[in-house]
C-alpha cells in the first residue's frame, strides 16, 4: 500500500483501468445514500471547482454534469476521499430526485432473503 | 435499460466484468459513509444470510468477512440495492474502526482546491 497516498495531503486519485474512481452521494440533510456514480479526472476537477457534482457516464462515455438536463443538480456541501484514494464521498444538497427513475434515492428497494421490497418513500 | 431489473422484486445483481458489485457502508447511527468495497455473488448471499457484511477482496482475490481478523465486524441493519442493481447500500452498526488505518471511516480527508485536509475525528 502506498503510504503517502493514505496519509498525505496531496490529491492523487487511484483511477482504475478505465480512468475512473467511484463517487458516493449522500443527502446532507438525511444522511441517506442517494446515488453512486463514477468520476474521471475532469469530473473530479469540475466538481471541486464549481461545487456542483460532475460525473463520467459510463453508458454514454461522456462527461455528465448532474442535473444538466433534469435540473436536479447536486450542490456539494462536503467532498471527502478515502484511504486509498479510489473513492470519494459527496455530501450534497439535492434540488430534486437523484435517481433517473424519479425516486429521491436510487436505493429504493430493500434486499431480503425472499427478494426485494420497496422502501416507503417517507421511510 | 432493463425495466424488470429496475422495478421488479427479484434480486438480479448486475455484476461487472469481474463478477462484482459495489457496496457502500454507512454508520446506522451517524449516517457517515464508513467504507466502500466490493461483493461477488457469494459475499452478497452470505451478507443476507448472516447479517454480517462480507466482501470480495480484489487485492487478495478472496472472500472477506469484515472483521474476521480485526474483530471490527459490521452488523447489517438495512441492506438496499440501487435502480440498476450494480450497487448495494449497507446501513451497519460498526463494532470498531471500519478502515484498515484504524480510522473510524475511510473518508478521513476533505478534498479542497488546495489539496487534502484531515477531518477532525470528532467532526
Amino acid at each position: 500500500m502506498d503510504n503517502a497516498r493514505e496519509t498525505g495531503s496531496d490529491l492523487n486519485p487511484r483511477f482504475d483501468r478505465d480512468g475512473l474512481i467511484t463517487a458516493v452521494v449522500t443527502d446532507a440533510a438525511s444522511g441517506d445514500v442517494l446515488m453512486l456514480a463514477h468520476m474521471n479526472a475532469q469530473a473530479l476537477a469540475l466538481t471541486v471547482e464549481t461545487g456542483l457534482a460532475h460525473f463520467w457516464s459510463r453508458s454514454r462515455q461522456s462527461l455528465w454534469k448532474k442535473g444538466e438536463t433534469s435540473g436536479n443538480m447536486l450542490a456539494v456541501e462536503d467532498l471527502r476521499i478515502d484511504c486509498d484514494q479510489d473513492a470519494v464521498w459527496i455530501k450534497a444538497r439535492a434540488s430534486g430526485p437523484a435517481c433517473h427513475t424519479g425516486a429521491r434515492s436510487c436505493f429504493y428497494r430493500r434486499v431480503t432473503a425472499s427478494g426485494l421490497e420497496p422502501i416507503d418513500a417517507a421511510g
